[in-house]
């Protein structure tokens, strides 16, 4: 068959260091896989068609590393970007690694742990806007608990909104041109995380000093993870006009953070999210925030960077053929999706109108007794997604 | 041992007509309870010591009640109230058992079910209202999909949007003293429902025209089934002022919706989630959404209503008693609980006082040392949870 | 694009007359379907293509059906499958409706209960075998319990194992060419189910008077509810060679037991499952036990029947492809799968083999370095899922 | 209140190298604590009252050791061990940290790597043996997939089984007195595991060589990921005879593996396991597979261990005053718990006894009608287990 799944920088994908870079270690494994030079991963991502490379402040300079020695590493990376084109459109900081945030970085118990965390940050800021970042990404991998007694949650959220806050005010103050995106997780590495989705997430925002600068950067793993469907997550963020960034991947819901190659699982939802981004014409960053198996050589670890890419265009394909497709045109019509798009008082509230409302007749046994057509219209949507369409 | 685990009026506990009604129906199985009259339920809520009874309109007035069977149920349910003294603080709308439903209410993909859904709000609204209803709840239990084709979710959001817009404007149209809450639920009986979590409906609040007249009614079984903490869900809306109801139950994660006795499972939750509301002094109503298993009685119905009070008062004694406890005070002080009080800024943003932060010493070794005690804090709570302590 | 996705009888689907007969009631709402007769059912799944229909005893006959009634319906039934070449491959009993079972049926506490379960089953394996059935299923769909306390564990078990001892026994006596399934569940409608999984039930074969006569029933939804592979499930039970019936469906793992449409949901699992039984030329029935969806007419449930056979056979041809396909079969080769039918010792077990593999020199670096290709191999399959290789 | 939680060795509690020696290495974060030297972990658990200390080969001697300081380390344990009294009852080995068992150990495609985990294996056996082990624990933690196009199943448990039947032989050959116990566990680190669950593991042991040498050594998290009752599981193994070791912890439903300290989550599982295990008089080892939040210094590890065994030792005085309780025990009869015992054919099946039983009278309405007061019931065990009586 013809293929033209192939990437181009105006589709916007992105990787993270730690993606492309990720060595294969977990919980019970030894790496498996040797360091990836950051140089090295910007020439083959380049060479793979995508658009950008994004990082945390660590990956790119090691806790340590001398001031000679970063601008050295800068100088070299800025020189790999400046060969391949390959922007950084986002930024973020590592808070999580490094024992020192054991118990949280925003939502420490101890106030020195929390300074830290946000001059950590700042510097971060700092170096992302420094090589052109747009967003800053936070993940809060350790604000959480494993035992109840050891938090209190809402004095806990009001350290997380102050440190969001202080980043806010620290942008504004330095004139960067720079959005935050919150990433929601329920649980790992902590056994529940704060703004454990991304409508606990959305929900903060509203708190926050600076709502109008904080965004989402939903992840479909960690979404995932409740059981919750990611698209209706993202639709929300859109329908709010909150989402900045996208961490796209694979995931089996109720298990460990799995970041498997994007559609390794979950293809149907991965569908549905890819046509809602495209029919938004969302101008975001396709982002993949994932990883190669472990069984994996670092030279199959383009294999999987190049598999995120081609699904994705796989599935916006299948996008453009499902508008396309006069049956499902047909079934749509029969579930009356479009029924959705009227309002049941044009005109608004007043007394007359819901009096009017109230007076008009109403015949429920034929609303309960017709049939809306959702199993022929969802076999159709399954075979176009089969290919046999 | 002393037994002053007995529910007052003052306590503040609820029941549903459809909960210590509930017949024993389920997916493969037909009632096992003969149906209750609701006057009966007053008079044995009321012996009980509940202080107040909720309903849904077509639990007390069955669809195609006629208007003097209608006045007659009302009298009579009235004299009940009035004999016992108990209260409707809360009222709602089924707007999912009926066939007219299977494709939503408020976001029905056929206009005339969401202007027939919205004037059955309407007239439940009313009927809450004459009975002294405070609070009214949404439970959108058909609100969602099977299949993700047949509905577009930020279509779908405007059509809820607009609903509860409505009930808000009619509210206030009429001169009402009620508040409106969204009962969020992740799915069953759809297989995706909209506003699936606490954080979702939180969010979708702040893009309604009334946000001040809308809150939420979290449920721990609905948030438990997506595996996540109602306890910090709980937590997040007392933080937002916007808890104004809840539902009390039991659950285990990631099943269907078990609606069991309060502590029948998750019974450490549950004491953090009482510790949570006691501590806060709230005062709303500690409703119990949860029906007796369906091997049970008639009579043995009243030992589940009794059940959920008595541990809920013995969770609440727990919480004083942890308050009081030297050990566990000396172990919070481990854990630095209190150092989530203080603030990185006492004085908010200054770029001076970043300078500041950003030259002081750090000793990360220090903070990446020190233990928090959680171990010892936890088993601590533990055993003062079973009573050995 | 060709479609040659129309079943035949050769291809051995099965369907439940209370899965096509399902009337859309859900623990929130109300049938939203008429009752099917039995006799269009037979008819309609003639004309679609299927091989024969299935059914609980009072699927067919309802309790308190006279003798006369009974005969009646037996007659329109059989004449039916004469007319269209229906065959009736299994048979079981509903032994989780009625409230006699709320407390289980060979597990119930109550002996009576137990005896009156074993004496509906014998009339139904009679009623079975009459319309030819080979298999008879086991489902236990009361066989648990919500409070641990309720039931002793091995107790149980043995009532379990009596039961279906005594069903072989009867078999044997009446001299019935039936084999029987147990259908594993891990939950709902109790609490926790006895033999939630199919290794528990597997397993409890083994403790029985006749475990070969008595096999399993694998459900995809009820697997995939624990969040378990059924397509590994399903790979044991013909590896011990105890897949005795196999019901088709789809499922989300983590949630309400859903029965969707085949292929509705978990479509990469579903194709490896199709991809095994086809591999392995496995003879027995095809049967889909779900249902359409609550929104659908009477007219729509055929849609439903239709798309989960389209949907098998769809897979079915990947199936085909994927053996075909000289790059996957490259992909399979570097990932080595063909190893795995070396065996260490193929002579077997002695001290000289073992001294002899003790001795050999082995490179841990290469092993440890090596990669298995399996981003390029899931890829691989991916696309011939997507139907663009 | 009087504290009579003090561990002695007679209650047989053991801990792994592993468990205690934890350093909080996490996917997302660095080690928190310092290695644990095991001669200090004998003394330390030995102080304690812990029974034993368990092993995988590589915890006691890591790879790469040398002939002379093996002697060494093996001199100086022994030592400890004589010093404190306590052994080591059950010995295992690491497949699973080495790059080298990233595609399986047992079942992985290269037979070169399985013929080293075999190896590897025996050499576990014999050093095991060589401290006192009679029970050696085989956990599969790599066996399994994340494509499943990258194993055939069923010969992949055709390998797994080669693997355990040439154990078994070596065993028998060295006239070695040693039971095998498998661990099952559904996923993490692999997105599939073989052999998921106590079920699935139950019933490949019946297709071994030496099925009676081969038992379960089931784990509370591992069942309770899959949402599957650890409770039920242990009580199908005793009831089978094959709970051959144990390994107790803390876990909530369909998350990671979080292996928190015994009863820090699921209290209600926990304390009918302990009533099971306890009731049963069962001899085996009472070992926690568990370890400290990462959180926490090396000195909090103490707390973990001892909190560890003391709530053991209070679930199991519950479980004694749950036998002697009045009102419980009159619960218990209103359930019929004491009918379960009964058989429904105490001679055995004959044509006779089941016409008999066919002819019996049997009033339905009666036995649906009835209730088995669960809720009372339930409601008086979670007081005993709150400690309000």
């Amino acid at each position: 068959m013809p293929d033209d799944y192939v990437p181009r920088a105006e589709d916007h994908f992105t990787f993270g260091l730690w993606t492309v870079g990720n060595r294969g270690r977990d919980p019970f494994g030894r790496e498996t896989r040797p360091p990836l030079d950051p140089v090295e991963a910007v020439h083959r991502l380049g060479e793979l068609g995508a658009y950008g490379i994004n990082f945390h402040d660590d990956d790119l300079i090691p806790p340590g590393t001398s001031a000679s020695e970063r601008e050295e590493i800068l100088k070299r990376f800025r020189r790999a970007l400046d060969e391949t084109g390959l922007r950084v459109p986002m930024a973020t900081t590592n808070l999580f690694s490094d024992p020192v945030f054991k118990d949280g970085a925003f939502t420490a118990n101890d106030p020195r742990v929390r300074r830290y965390a946000i001059r950590k940050t700042l510097d971060a800021i700092d170096l992302g806007v420094e090589l052109g970042a747009e967003v800053y990404v936070m993940w809060g991998g350790r604000e959480g608990v494993e035992s109840d007694a050891a938090k209190d949650v809402p004095t806990a959220l009001d350290c997380y909104a102050e440190a969001i806050n202080l980043c806010c005010e620290y942008v504004l103050d330095r004139g960067y041109d720079l959005e935050l995106a919150i990433e929601p997780k329920p649980n790992e590495p902590r056994g529940h995380l704060f703004l454990p989705t991304v409508g606990h997430a959305l929900a903060f925002i509203h708190e926050l000093a600076h709502p109008e600068m904080v965004g989402l950067n939903p992840e479909f793993a960690h979404e995932t993870m409740s059981g919750l469907s990611f698209h209706h997550a993202v639709a929300q963020c859109l329908w709010a006009d909150k989402l900045f960034h996208i961490d796209l991947n694979g995931q089996v819901p109720s298990k460990y953070d799995q970041d498997f190659r994007f559609g390794a699982e979950g293809l149907r939802d991965a569908f549905y999210l890819v046509k809602l981004l495209e029919d938004a014409e969302w101008e975001g960053m396709r982002h993949f925030d994932a990883h190669a198996y472990r069984t994996e050589s670092a030279d199959d670890v383009w294999d999987f960077a190049r598999g995120c890419m081609r699904t994705y265009l796989i599935l916006a394909e299948k996008a453009r053929r499902l508008a396309e497709d006069p049956e499902i045109a047909d079934a749509l019509l029969t579930a009356q999706v479009d029924g959705l798009s009227e309002r049941i008082l044009p005109e608004g509230y007043s007394p007359e109108a819901i009096a009017a409302l109230r007076a008009e007749p109403v015949d429920l046994d034929v609303l309960a007794a017709r049939g809306y057509g959702h199993e022929r219209l969802d076999q159709l949507v399954t075979e176009l997604l089969l290919g046999v369409r």
